[in-house]
């Protein structure tokens, strides 16, 4: 596992050194990476987007897309749940089944705007459902591994947060493959339920649109179209407690 | 943003070519990573683990600490709400008080189990809270970008859901750094607002534990300790619907 180079950083030339397992104990040197894959680690991570429209048509090769699962099924999970499925949506009408479902719910989400803001809401193109040419319906089984479920016994929302790591996954692991990824949540959950047929116990955590891009935003699109900037960091960092009751909200 | 070698991927020789920034619409050349960048970020994913117990003692340099931090900032979020805080907690004292509430909410779960799987629950480390030098307390304003938030009008857990994307965000910086993480949510969340006088709408969404490792797992530690396997991840893959009303659960 560890690069050649790990020695060089002084933190782990100690562990480099003896670095072959353990058995039986299944420990094994973790270093720091190399200072190439840091860097490409931090450049998935900052120029990832929410693709909505830069999705080119041609599909993906399914080695590529069996690459994201495996990234996305690698993702922590509560208890070892593993509460994911990943549903592929490829047919076309079953997509503009879909998109029907996302723009009768557009058109609600646009008159809980007031006026100002409801007409810039109006021109922001938020999907690629039926531009893309795959979309990954991602679900949380609620009850996988049984009524009680190893560190969920107080939050029993960490299966929907295991899921979503799973979603962050295949999302950092498709820029690294020169894939877009938009998150698409504006949609009543029964509606897109009914079309795919998911159980009651099982909740939709993402719908995601997938294809190669040529190009992404050099910051994220909401902050191009002037919807919204990013906070600064420092702002949100506090220490040893909460620091501020009137920050900015 | 490509790298030199990006033209050798042929899915993207076209835009490593005329690769310039398109001012003024921040549209810039999108290529997949060179190969060894790829597999940075696969590594990243694969071999991050949930940390309890390797941690060391040192502290972080704060210029690491900084990374992570700004990893996690460039997570997704719904309508770029960026509803995330992060609380740094060093102080011993702290941590043991987070420490208690964690042991006295341990104790509660581990009597959900039945009698069987008790013992085997309770001879688990589930924490590292008074081991690594530095706790993150990951938190979520639910009234961050007002009333309406673009996005989290049919759902609002998603506020949530971004907050998730950046711990995962800053776990995957952190292995690539060379420090562990581990995420602890046995605790009842009261306790810890308490103790960390965070307001009534903003919600815990992780504490992390977080420091230096010079050991991982080489797999998942419930599955080294016997606790749940990796599910084959052929039978969570669906197409174009739900396949199975009797899966494994």
């Amino acid at each position: 596992m560890p690069s050649p180079d790990d020695a060089a950083h002084p933190h782990n030339a100690a562990s480099a050194v003896d670095g072959s397992p353990k058995e039986p104990n299944h420990l094994i040197a973790a270093c720091a990476f190399s200072e190439t894959e840091r860097a490409a680690v931090y450049r998935a991570i900052e120029t990832r987007r929410d693709v909505r429209d830069q999705f080119r048509s041609d599909p993906l090769p399914e080695d590529l897309i069996r690459r994201l699962l495996e990234a996305a099924h690698h993702a922590p999970s509560v208890g070892f749940m593993q509460p994911w499925n990943f549903i592929l949506v490829r047919q076309a009408a079953t997509r503009d089944r879909v998109w029907q479902a996302f723009n009768q719910a557009n058109e609600e989400a646009a008159l809980m705007f007031d006026a100002g803001k409801r007409a810039k809401y109006q021109r922001l193109k938020l999907e690629g459902i039926r531009k893309a040419p795959l979309s990954i319906c991602i679900t949380c089984d609620t009850q996988r591994a049984g009524p009680v479920v190893l560190g969920r016994t107080h939050n029993p929302a960490t299966d929907v947060y295991s899921t979503v790591c799973a979603v962050q996954n295949l999302w950092l692991a498709a820029r690294a493959e020169g894939v877009g990824v938009g998150w698409v949540s504006i949609f009543h959950e029964d509606a897109i339920k009914t079309i795919l047929n998911i159980p009651e116990h099982v909740k939709i955590v993402a719908w995601l649109c997938v294809g190669y891009v040529d190009e992404l935003y050099d910051m994220p699109e909401l902050a191009v179209k002037g919807w919204r900037d990013r906070l600064p960091l420092d702002e949100l960092i506090f220490e040893e407690g909460w620091q501020a009751d009137d920050k900015e909200s």
